[in-house]
């Protein structure tokens, strides 16, 4: 960003606290980075130190550090640590969904006093930008709701119960294995961990405080495999769904109760945390394994759904860098090529293939050949007689267009085509 | 934000350049929105002037204005005014995808050379905020991959022609009567305008300079109804695509080449716009209508997908909203309550309801004219023998959830239950 001028400049130097999963991401990541980092924050970034449970000192790591990373978790010395930060005037980023969901206004009110950010995307919902989104571009907008899945475990469990016909213990026992669900899974599975994040979405969409005990939350111990079998056969899936949104503060019934639009009732929020049947058609139904999503609804924006990883260290630590960045960089960023990459235009390609052709022995010998003599792989087809012509289709594998395009022109010109051959790209389930 | 002074705050002047579909709804909101604008800017905001084909100079408007907000779209005299704004120290806020496409280097050249902002996140995908997350929370980690449906207008016409079997030109037709389609839809049937917003988030992406005229694309005009027909039965849905790729730098079939993984190759980026079927299990295969979705892959983040409309006046104005919001904000809120809403508990919600029975004549009668004496209607009901037992499963309507609960109550007391009763909410596809 800036020029270099005659002296170095000054580098950010960033204290850590905690070095865990999230943690050592975190320090592997600042440090692949680093270019990008420096580039977006106009000075180099170092760590000023790591506070670990069996080292360092959080009075000399603050004293030496331009900011603070708080991946502690828990309540204390969380809370300490970071109001302390606050109160210096150094910026805070955190991933602590406890602390923010408990002790939210007296954190924000520090930060506001002393004029510092306190940053917290990886709190809520892993690398989806549903803080930034909220706080940021839906900032002045009159949101209703925000809901969805902002659980990875739970949400792992309750697909792979209805994947297999498991019960809850044995895929509880499954997820533990495969490192979706922690070895005390007490606050994902009974609902407390969503409930904490569904508190902090709560006090940004509406702007109200909302702390972890106004929220009424349901786990998913209690569900049964057959509950599952039999709701597929109305059409339904099962989540653990978080709900936030306003509701009339009015009793059922009276004028302005829920379900009415009553625009002069008094108006309240509703925070949730249950098990929940999503019709086949909703958004969220197909979020499934360890994915996070979350759904804003507002009368300017509609609704608008992201999804991405709802955990994992490195994905929760590229939200602690996005957050990094964002206070480093003060502003938003004015683009700046930083690199000069060439455009390539030689790609391969999968492709749909429709061909007219007459209706006689050999033909799919004869196309199948042809293809293969160009290297082009099938990966399936259909062929229907129409009359005295039939119809193949079939998709290729990936091959290079300009190969595919060669077959193509030589296909056109075989005598037993009866219309010039159509194709289309195919893209598989996953990029190659 | 700032406290009342003794003198009141200098309002924040806009100069709004266009008064179309998105500059009348961007005027509505910045009325309605009024309190929580000057709440998060920290003082009043108001309209210093608005420039129309017919009314307005820009000179004044210019003179009068704190920031600019360009909605008149096109290349000239769009360019003109948005340098000279940039040039006079004033941000910039533009929903203008050819003049990004087209004059990137030469705008984003002169808001660094001003220091000043210029942000457009209506300029791609409405009000998904996908600039917005590609620029700032994944701004430094390396992104592999930007890809989507980036055109609603396409969507659409590929959605209904799939759902009706109605030919390409009569689906246009429709579109344009349902105000999905403009008049001349030249620009986003035939791929131009995708292009356009893929130049955007490929220089966003990669940090690279690119330009419409380096974007390779094809359009839709020539999708044929029996296409989409042939292409369900191999399981697949065509969609318009956008896709922005690192690619190696070298031939096909040359060490590095795509799908090799050579890291040692140079690298390049693809950036193309195609019509393109996807399998069913992908991520973007059910985003339909005039729905715009994005997908950001990287290694840090595995892939986070985000869907909302593309389009539609009150939509591109919210995102040009939070675009002024954090121009005006400057560096990220932080949350400060400005409202004080109770938190409310009683809640309709719908039930699905799990019942083990006696199996014998009037069972289900009793039960149905029980929940008909609480006021809960049954929405659907699946009864299976299980030799002397029976075994109902049903979805109730959306219900108070205390009168629920008092039926649930009564149904366990009932002498012909087996086991007692499980019920779990259940969502309908819309919110009621």
């Amino acid at each position: 960003m800036s020029e270099p001028g005659p002296t170095p400049a000054t580098p950010a130097r960033i204290g850590l606290l905690g070095h865990g999963t999230v943690g050592s991401a975190f320090t592997s990541l600042i440090s692949e980075r680093s270019a990008a980092l420096t580039a977006a924050a106009g000075r180099p970034v170092e760590l000023a130190g790591t506070l670990t449970t069996t080292q360092g000192s959080f009075d000399e790591i603050l004293a030496a550090s331009d900011l603070i990373v708080e991946l502690i978790g828990g309540i204390e010395p969380a809370r300490e640590y970071t109001l302390r930060a606050l109160n210096q005037g150094k910026p805070v980023i955190t991933a602590n969904k406890q602390l923010l969901a408990q002790h939210g206004d007296e954190i924000f009110a520090a930060a506001r006093e002393n004029g510092v950010q306190v940053r917290f995307e990886a709190a809520v919902a892993g690398v989806i930008p549903i803080i930034r989104t909220i706080q940021e571009s839906f900032g002045t907008i009159r949101i209703d709701r925000v809901f969805g899945i902002v659980n990875g475990t739970t949400n792992f469990i309750l697909s792979e119960m209805a994947a297999t016909g498991a019960s809850y213990t044995e895929t509880l026992a499954r997820a533990q294995e495969l490192g979706y669900a922690e070895a005390d899974p007490t606050e994902d599975v009974n609902g407390a961990d969503a409930a904490a994040k569904m508190a902090i979405l709560a006090r940004l969409a509406f702007h109200t405080p909302v702390t972890l005990d106004q929220v009424e939350y349901e786990g998913i111990e209690s569900i049964r495999a057959d509950d599952l079998a039999y709701a597929k056969e109305l059409g339904l899936s099962l989540k653990l769904l978080g709900v936030a949104e306003r509701r009339p503060a009015a009793p059922p019934g009276a004028p302005g109760a829920p379900g009415t639009a009553d625009a002069t009732a008094p108006e309240g929020i509703s925070v949730r945390v249950f098990p929940c049947f999503l019709y086949g058609g909703h958004p969220l139904a197909p979020i499934s394994g360890p994915f996070n999503a979350v759904m804003v609804e507002a009368p300017e924006i509609t609704e608008v759904t992201m999804s991405g990883p709802g955990a994992g260290g490195t994905e929760t630590a590229a939200a602690v860098l996005g957050d990094l960045t964002s206070v480093l960089a003060g502003s938003a960023p004015v683009s700046e090529p930083r690199e000069q990459l060439p455009v390539v235009t030689d790609v391969s390609s999968s492709f749909y293939l429709h061909l007219e052709v007459a209706d006689r022995p050999g033909v799919l010998a004869q196309i199948a050949t042809l293809l293969g003599d160009e290297g082009i792989s099938v990966k399936s087809v259909v062929q229907r007689g129409l009359s005295e012509d039939a119809r193949l289709t079939m998709v290729v594998h990936e091959t290079p267009e300009p190969r595919f395009k060669a077959a193509l022109q030589r296909i056109a010109e075989l005598d037993l085509m009866r219309s010039p051959p159509r194709s289309i790209r195919v893209i598989e389930e996953a990029f190659g």
